[in-house]
């Protein structure tokens, strides 16, 4: 029942509210806003004079919390956490906030994105003695931050974050403090809203949106802010590593009623589907999209090529995590429950059918065929991201490379593959013109190979799993 | 959270095929199509040899329902429901099928819609000693059908439902037999696909693209399938009342991509949305639609009227039944949460807005705020279905008429009262015109009043509630 | 895991206290008392002012109810059941009470028992189109009070009373009154008992200690009692039959701190060792019980024959229902685990074993090996019940006769299968000596054979499951 | 619903059998014959090769964990856990075994006892940079072990442990050894038995008994086992300290079937109940016991006294955790459900009752008086302990000074309030008798405030939750 989609691994929010008495379902609603990026766990870290309460469960955030819960998790200020892990051992134990005790205090810290480097400052933290009890490499930086604490908070986040390289948004609360931090090329989005009594940090403003806040503006690579009563301070910890925003948040990841790092998702996403109208002129009769995640391109390149855009495929909006497993005598039935195709507009028609992105190809086989036993004359797919044929590193779920189709075959072969009448995908430069950014500022490597920064030859997302205690998961 | 929808209250299935070991799947499958008609509750129950096995729960069809149960459901015929109650107290004890044992052998039974003359029926049959378990209307069709049965099933199960008055679409296992049954106005959808190895019915042709069945035609008004080894026999037991298809399946039940009564969902929609444009011509920039009723007619009325159609509110796909309930204070956030306007597609335009309908008028009035806060210059609301004044008797759940915003207020009164700049609702002859049906073929009762059977005056869907013994929830 | 005993099937509970707040609570604390009967499904009913509320669940009495139910379940009069089922299918569709709804009112019935006509009855009444929903016999008798209901509740209830036969204890709600009735042999037990403001039923006298209610006297063989605001009215609607107390009651279904018909339970089975010690003189160390249901009966070997009383078997008391099943290699593991025998009363020591009764026989074996392996010298084993020889049909679980040790083998057999040194049993004659009572007062059909009503040939426990429909259970 | 009882709080296990393919369900039943130490949480840690699973979670064991989990969890060697906490909030990652990552490994650590210093440690290690995770004092030595490690496992064990003080009994998997541990003072229990293929420790002898192990011995105060290929190395790590046993252990907290170090725990119960016949000489009628816990000293004073034992409460076996909470007028009628008289042993009897010990005074208040109202004429109370006056340090959760009785009030003053005829505690010395030890060996500081090691003047068993961030529990 996969989406054959690329997977966001986390989204994180802070709201910096003393006296807010609206703080903790503010968080769940946030967190819900931000679900899209991760379904796995969710977590809400509270502090107020310096003492901390947490929550944190696997499920939806709506499962995970109830108004109970919510009531004991009031505070002056708050982190919280949605994940999805790329494993199918995952456990509570990893979910964040994470939450640690050292020296005087409590620290939660809330972490979307992947270290290249956590490998060896564990090892190092272990020759030193300390110990570990998650496989998340979140646990590296608490316990960093907590070795330095003498030195005083800001001096000891400030020094972890030099010493963590990889790709990093995190929401951080010490001392009643909300901090923010973002990795020295902003991989990954991080931006500030202001709300009547306080600040939000989220990893995307439509979070803002919902809990009312305002945008200010989005955290810069390299840049810590702290918040506390006397408003936010900004701190540079590093401006010597080129902007790298990910690409991939504008192709699929975020909401379009987003806004990141000053550009409408929405509106990069309408004129990717504009582009490819230009590098793909095709005679048809309808524009379609595959839901939900298509239809922007869809009705961007209909409005540019002034075919009419129409809906295509119905998808089941009440298919969720617990399905009935279908084996492999139904599993043709579990496709059509998912996408079914809108025969009326669909029969006797030249199709072109419009899709985010393809990372295995699987899908859009079974699509393609759909349409056309609903009477589809000719299926034309377009695809609004480039082939992906390279591994991320930087905290997104990516496939070995030898199942990205993008990687073995060809575009006429992928084509033969998925049974299309032809195949385009939108060029690495008209995305980059669609997304309207310069391509030294963006992190394209899973299109190009071209990695911001050095990633470990043998880097593996699970190399903390490999040599530590297995907790049995009971399902 | 409501969304300010009529509810449909069921949908049913029934899969006749021996030998067919992927009859559980297909039955849990089609039922996950058919979700949309019913959340609460959802059973199948399975015969084969005379022996018959039934599993039913409150929930979606996903939760009630996982291989290890589907596997125990394998056999020759099968019948299903999904089941949208309208009161708070809904208990497993009215969940359907409902199966009962007379003389000789077991029948189930799936019932959508609502009978007008139960009560009394009830009252009769109570009178000579029967008693009731549960309080849905549809035990009164099994206890006839039971006392009639020494005749014959056929001639029981016809004189049953000449009895009956109302609106019903009945699937039922008798005999290993699956007999659909459509009431003598045809007020709610069932319809008729043939598979390699039997037959389906199903509430909507949806439900027969998913199971991969070939659509052959709609059960008649007033008539009686059986399904057996010897194919499909056909009854007309009641010809002589009119057509009163229920028009609101087209305005809002049914799923698009599904063909009831020979019109496509979709198609209607659609061309409500351009009657809209010919019936409101509006100077405007952007139209947009209330998700995701609203996109079909969104699409028409753009086509029609040549002003773009584009994404104006991102609807949260995670919320569901288990939501965190917001507060007083906190309710607006929770607005917010589930519809979130598209800014760039807002901001300093003139946009018109398509519902597919307005039930009570409280969440129009929030979105159109939400839309002006957005930045909207002007917002123009236009509905595609007429203002809904009337109650209905026949399986949908309307509020009481003083809560209908359509009874209560003239279209002005209505305009100012949820801020938008203008408001339009479909005539009720655009709208059967866009059905592409006569007025004699549709209910439209709830528009006009014109009910077309005879409804009790203190007719109240809980009437077996009253008197009855409350089971209590666990919740 | 099995105990190797027989299996009492239900119990029954009722309150009339119109204005007692604290019913609710009393019921739930009162069928905990009765848990020993029953420990399937529990549930409750509550009546006031016509109105009736009622939970039902499968699972233990505190695990089903909890204070935000009870408080739900608060009225003037209450009955209540706990459940045993014999069958691996149990449901909550057959949990009591049964509460249905029939012209002018709602019934509660709770039923301890079985009826032998159950299956002539039902299908008398599905010859007149009567419906089943369950698969208890009860649901025959509710049939049959709504069918008389327009003479009055009075007469109706008591010509079905007379129709049925076999073995119930009933506890009714109807038009607010509560009515106990027990079967024209007494073969189920009930008392009455007084609370300040209102009478209490119960299957045992300990339910009445509990709910603080003074026990006043066991209602008769073929007696109703009608409780409402005027008091007690006594019925005999049925004097023609001879006193058949069930025996096992005494010897292991009750309670000991229960007084059934006149005679304490403790008393009984502390006199039934007494017996046992004149019966069998044996030169000994030691006498132990196999716990719970031995402990009396050893203590009045004990003092009846100078040899002290010991804890030999240590039982551990966290083994519930849901164990980690054993296979066939860690059975052996398991059994120790339950009963641990006390080496420092066995070692070197010829032991006394007494238990309450043997009906497979494997128990008993094990138990035996253990005590050899620590260390014992000599294990004779008394059992305080005479071989169980036929099979119950009044409301008792009794396996098949092949399975029942003592109809296939000889007590010299029997001896040497368990490993015994020497094996007796108590005579009849001595059991019923110890229970005071005459041959002619009491039920012994399980040791002699002689049953008190004629059952049929055929009878099955499971007769209405036959060709009835089965409700598949998620486990 | 109190006990008024003193709660031990963990119980400890481990088991070393390379390939015994019943390793997992031996640790799964060995764990239930250890749950009355504990009924919070459960867990098992288990490894062969290096690798290492492990499952905990609330609840008792039998809830914790099924077939399926337990199959996962094979392996050479297991270490388990059984919790009962002292605080209302309890967490899932206060379970143990508490398993941690280290340089180069794993090391799975079971803890019953606790701590005098291990605020001070952590307070050094938090200096150190060290962060916690967990309010349990466990987390101190896992700490250490892993900074010491370069040294080798044993030499890091070694000296964890003579730096760690207070009471201790651990069970350790560390390199796919099993090491057992117990404090310089030998206050916590922990036993060696010997199986086919291998060697188990336990805190007590009865979870040999039941995994089928040979008792060898107890381990000594202050030893070290290493149990591995090689067979079990004896290391004393501290011979300075004066052996200090818990009574506790003999008088309450033991199962009766164990011995430990050296004695018979039902043995010494029997003795103490001859040592008060000696002590206190009553003229009465019948010996009965508040079951369980009193029985063994009942029987003993009987046989030692001449009068005869009889049972005289009985008390309901269903009562678990998830009891309808009585409110203040329904708690009475608690009381009744949890222990109800027997009256035929008690009316117009002369009582002697004997309870293990009295800690608030609370319940025997509510028994007194229920004998009485069972009509009783005297009753009479012994204790097979002397009155507790002051806290436990060791691994005991005793209530605070104020709320022990023994404390606060003469014995007379106690007799007065609980109502009894005569109140009569055993002396210290008697006590000790009972368990044949010298005051040397034992610690009996509950009775007499000699502690055998300094406390610190503010523990407080709860010292680390204090400031330190605090798990929402979900209930």
């Amino acid at each position: 029942m996969t989406d054959d989609k690329l997977r966001e691994e986390c989204g994180v929010l802070g709201i910096y509210s003393p006296g807010n008495e609206l703080i903790a379902p503010m968080m769940g609603f946030g967190l819900v806003a931000l679900q899209h990026r991760g379904q796995e766990s969710a977590g809400i870290a509270t502090s107020s004079n310096g003492s901390m309460n947490y929550y944190k469960d696997m499920g939806l955030v709506q499962d995970v919390f109830n108004n109970k819960i919510l009531e004991r998790l009031q505070g002056d200020v708050s982190i919280g956490h949605v994940r999805y892990s790329t494993t199918g051992e995952s456990y509570v134990s990893n979910a964040q906030p994470l939450v640690v005790n050292y020296k005087g205090g409590s620290i939660a810290l809330a972490h979307n994105g992947n270290l290249v480097n956590a490998g060896e400052i564990r090892s190092r933290l272990e020759d030193e003695g300390s110990i570990f009890q998650t496989s998340i490499d979140s646990e590296v930086i608490a316990n960093l931050i907590a070795r330095k604490y003498s030195k005083g908070f800001k001096q000891a986040i400030t020094e972890t974050i030099s010493e963590i390289h990889g790709a990093f948004a995190l929401t951080i609360i010490c001392e009643d403090k909300l901090i923010g931090v973002r990795d020295a090329n902003g991989l990954r989005p991080l931006c500030l809203g202001k709300i009547d009594n306080g600040y939000v940090l989220a990893s995307e403003s439509c979070a803002l949106d919902v809990v009312g806040a305002e945008f200010i503006r989005d955290i810069e690579k390299g840049e810590m802010v702290i918040i506390d009563d006397e408003g936010v301070e900004s701190i540079i910890y590093d401006n010597t590593k080129r902007k790298a925003h990910c690409i991939f948040e504008y192709v699929y990841f975020a909401r379009p009623d987003s806004k990141i790092d000053g550009e409408s998702v929405y509106i990069t996403r309408r004129d990717a589907g504009r582009v490819l109208a230009e590098e793909y002129k095709i005679d048809a009769d309808i524009v379609i999209a595959v839901p939900d995640s298509g239809i922007d391109a869809a009705i961007g390149y209909a409005e540019a090529s002034g075919i009419p855009y129409g809906v295509g495929l119905i998808k089941n909006k009440y298919i969720g995590r617990t399905f009935i497993k279908p084996d492999q005598k139904s599993r043709e039935i579990a496709v059509r429950l998912k996408l079914n195709p809108l025969k009326e507009n669909i029969k006797d028609k030249r199709v072109i059918m419009i899709d985010d992105s393809i990372v295995r190809g699987t899908t859009s086989k079974k699509i393609v065929e759909a349409l056309r036993n609903a009477g589809a004359k000719e299926v034309h797919v377009l695809v609004s991201s480039p082939p992906v044929v390279h591994s991320c590193y930087f905290g997104i779920d990516t496939p070995e490379r030898k199942e990205l189709v993008g990687a073995v075959k060809t575009v006429d072969e992928i084509c033969e593959m998925i049974g299309a009448d032809s195949l385009g995908y939108i060029s690495v430069e008209g995305l980059m013109h669609s997304i309207h950014k310069k391509p030294s500022e963006l992190c394209v490597a899973c299109f190009n190979g071209d990695y911001p920064i050095e990633v470990p030859k043998t880097a593996s997302k699970f190399m903390f799993e490999a040599n530590k205690a297995v907790e049995i998961k009971n399902t």
